[in-house]
């Protein structure tokens, strides 16, 4: 960590910062320059960092310029190899490009089955569905809750798809654990710590969203809980920023996914349907991502868009997805594979 | 609402949109410009609104115009009279400018007690202090939780200051309810859905702040989620929002607030602690919240800043926020009151 | 265009906002819902637009709601097939992928020779160069100037590629043109207007970088600007717009790249270095934007980065980019051939 | 300057990085902490910037530090006291409140005539009028040019009212000086950086506009360009930034004034107009702006705001400006007179 001093910083105000700096068990290396005064601090300044960044509150300091990631478990500094999620046998974070596709609400038994077989037809390896909706509105469609887990499972099961779905509140993850493979935390919910200090406990793979207002490293924060907490199991999504341009939903970060495999071990997947908000984007958006090195794609599907109850302008049709998966399957010279593998419910996608 | 149709679209999708717009109960006005064919909808819009919005991911359509505000108990077309919430005697939204003071965290009794002393003899009417800390990192400090709130239960009582203090769960609303004249949900939960589902049934007024990425809507759609369970007394309190300027902690949007006040009946308070992140901003931003009409501001203080367990770079010091108030009664004409009211707890700004 | 009157509009408002729709010899359909009136105005909106959009100034009007579109020249809507924009023989906006490659600025004719040799070995289409640099700060390099304009169109002929270079000033205009195939307009002045009409009147095709706020509908008027003002031959460059997010020097939009191509016929490239400010960025987000479908990329490269004179961090060296063309190449399924097309100075990147 | 390196940096990395300080002719201090080497750079760092900067990009490099800030002469380390810039009399950045008033758009010598008798009546110091408009659109309304000029000139004698007016070319910056008083550099102009380098050559004030995606920082540099180039006598004026709230035109950045005021000498004025969009917004915000400290004003007026040809919605009307000059006059416990000064052409806000 360094302090840089005011301009006008006087000695005693040096002095008083250096024997804070003593106080938390840490030295301090003073450098003088034409303009500034820069004192380093050495030592254990991660135990004391709340300690030391208050000291941007003493008299003459101007800055507090921390120097380590404030982040450490998810780091790649911590941990050199990458992390490979399994998600019911189906794994994100290796060779193979993961789809998880599906409504944004379960709306019916057979909204959901008729749904999930179209995209396991068209090689998507896990099923996603809302149960439990966050909407703006009070008064929109919140969801089916406990009937829509019960639907999803067993049309998980009929599909041979693992299953994901949001969780939104910590009295709800022991049932949606009960039915899901894969339990996600919504952008809204990014920072909803004591959910992400209650999923830190789950046996379940976690999605984790990007929060619309969050940096990379806010971000990586909120992994950070998780990881910290237990569990190990951490996909990243990134699903758009909120920018000033309002023509899309969001703004896609898509340099954030590259950065962010940087970064950290954790694997990375996008959802161009909340990024875009457009249905016509989708196709485009989605191979980019996969050439930016994202593992995975989360994409809306709904067998008639223009009845779904929700997002249904940012969902793909049934033929529209796998229109998309087969331009995909191009990009990577090869194909997704509608066979299972043994063991486990997936598809694969393989050079041919 | 409206539905645009784009400058290509076929005599055959118009007739769908229109079918589909009759299917929901409504009529469907057409008007044919020059360049684009607009479909009006008139009728119960606002109950079949999610399916009239799904309307464009219909073939040809190329927007959906909503006409009606999404929001209604909040509205000022729904009410005229402007909401004052009773905080345990003080009333906020009335014509007194209402502070509410204190740490960011209790970190002791001692602590919490001088801060409270202090701020009410400078004229604070509302003690502030955080029990649940939401932290960024999951390796700051948490906050002291129940003790914290004990502590601020007795030292409100001996002070006669009311008690706000952030819930960040639901399982948590009973017992900070029992500890706290005011509830509040951090920015980070505005949307927290099942929190405000649950607090919307507690009897205590809420301090609703505004997230980093909402829009005036989205907050003023959140707080529609507590009128509409049940809670009528919500204070929105403006934190600022997340802009690219960093100089500042967050970006305060002033203009929010007179615009709030135009769109909305309820009271609106300002935290230029956490706007600015920068103590010596507070003083000026606080005076021009004021001017825009605030009803009140949310200001952090701490006896020794460069101690703070929390946010001590923003906290002013005692003798700092004894000169803020002097200068907020400077500026309307009066004198913070530190007597007691009868049957109340508050302190009273009255014209001399 | 579409008048929406607030909830509690009086009769005479509504009266005196007819009668001014009819002053501008449009017809007003009134139309009467539960919640408002909104008054649609239909004949030629477009030449009394100003007029009409400032009845948001009148009594009891609440919104000013346009259907057009704000642009006409460069939209879709006018134009069905794609332009294709002719560099002295490359094609930009066909079916190559276009790579303009150089330094950000021209240093010494030693280092823009090294450059565009290594540039066109590796399969580069355009050379780059910033002869008059924008630089924030008054003590920053600002360009060599006329001197780099001469190197430039030197090292241009002898590696048989075309150039392009930024132009700042309205009074450059001329020289820059007489030195380079292209003209830059950088991302500072994509509102400087009267430089938008000067270079309306070249001869010269222009490249037109989005500002760092500009929304996709601004950008776009920018290039009507050169459109109506003669000059059909304008390429756009998205190079990431200005959000919170700061590990990044910007933050790159590609679904704009998608939805530029969908609402314009214009040619689109992308700027991977200045959108992400990191070299190490560069190759992903390179081949992101070819995935979403960008018609070229412009990328800054430097013999010796870390002696640049700027930009250097987000600069690729020489065997970087060459790496980065083989990459590219690959995902396309071809190479990027070397030799010189006959009449023309371009590589060409064909399937083998 | 402090240049950090990475977790895993190599020794000749480090060597190499001192090496390249020293060719500089400067010293370099190493600092290493248990998770990162630091290197302190000591000396001539300002003439050196560039290349020390430049480093970023050397291996193993991965962050450089500013210490000292990149302005100089706008920097209050540089000047103690407050800069009072003088417009034919009228002080901005004394004890007195400047407000600046007027038309968008000059329309006719009749409109910009009668606007001025009324803001000059209502105590306003100098008048503002738009003879050459930047506008968004190529169809929208360009401004009268040279006639406007002539006009202002002439209405500004006839009510001693000094003129500002926005300068948007070069060339046009001799004909602006010889008809105005102050002149204008739009927000989109704040990085024209030719038409600063010329700005800082004439005898006339500027004003500075905050363009809608600059840091504070980037606006200080701005203001730099004309003070390093000759001209100190500039004005800034913060008119709102681009964020994802719509609901505004721009957000105000009210606390930018008051920071910009801690670290320049030079005044500040806030533009409510632009900042809000709203008329109904103009009057609360003004208030604010005063009250965090602004030296001035910026107010669109014009006598019938639904005919304008520019920014209506956003323009008070006469009697809408009169009574903000009133209520701003309470607020400071005066009135402005409308007498004039001997010697000047302006009004004077004193305490009764």
């Amino acid at each position: 960590m360094l302090i840089k001093m005011m301009a006008r910083a006087e000695e005693e105000q040096v002095a008083h910062v250096i024997e804070r700096i003593q106080e938390c068990g840490c030295q301090a290396h003073l450098s003088r320059g034409v303009e500034r005064t820069v004192i380093g601090v050495v030592g254990n300044t991660y135990e004391h960092r709340n300690e030391l960044e208050a000291l941007l509150a003493a008299p003459g300091v101007e800055e507090v310029i921390p120097i380590a990631h404030p982040f450490k478990l998810v780091s790649r500094d911590f941990r050199q190899e990458r992390t490979v999620v399994d998600v019911s046998g189906v794994r994100i974070g290796g060779d193979e490009l993961v789809v998880m596709a599906g409504p944004c609400s379960v709306e019916s038994r057979e909204q959901i089955l008729e749904t999930a077989r179209a995209v396991k037809a068209a090689g998507a390896h896990i099923l996603r569905g809302g149960a439990y909706k966050p909407r703006t509105s009070p008064y929109d469609f919140q969801g089916l809750g406990l009937q829509a887990l019960k639907f999803l499972k067993e049309v998980g099961e009929i599909t041979k798809l693992p299953v994901v779905t949001e969780v939104l509140a910590t009295e709800d993850v022991e049932q949606v654990s009960e039915h899901a493979d894969m339990l996600q935390v919504g952008a809204r919910n990014m920072q909803n710590f004591p959910l992400l200090r209650r999923l830190a406990r789950t046996p379940r793979p976690i999605l984790l969203k990007r929060a619309p207002s969050a940096t990379v490293k806010e971000w990586l924060l909120a992994a950070e809980y998780l990881l910290a907490g237990g569990n190990p199991n951490v996909v990243l999504c990134e699903r758009g920023i909120k920018t000033f341009e309002t023509e899309t939903r969001n703004t896609l970060d898509l340099a954030a996914v590259a950065l962010v495999k940087e970064l950290s071990h954790l694997p990375v997947v996008v959802d161009p349907s909340h990024a875009t908000g457009r249905r016509s984007l989708v196709p485009a958006v989605s191979r980019a991502a996969v050439a930016v090195g994202a593992d995975g794609l989360l994409i809306e599907v709904h067998p008639c868009p223009e009845r779904a109850l929700s997002d249904g302008p940012q969902s793909l049709d049934l033929p529209g997805f796998a229109q998309l998966m087969h331009s995909l399957a191009e990009m990577r010279g090869g194909a997704f594979q509608t066979r299972d593998r043994p063991g486990s419910k997936a598809n694969v996608l393989e050079a041919e």
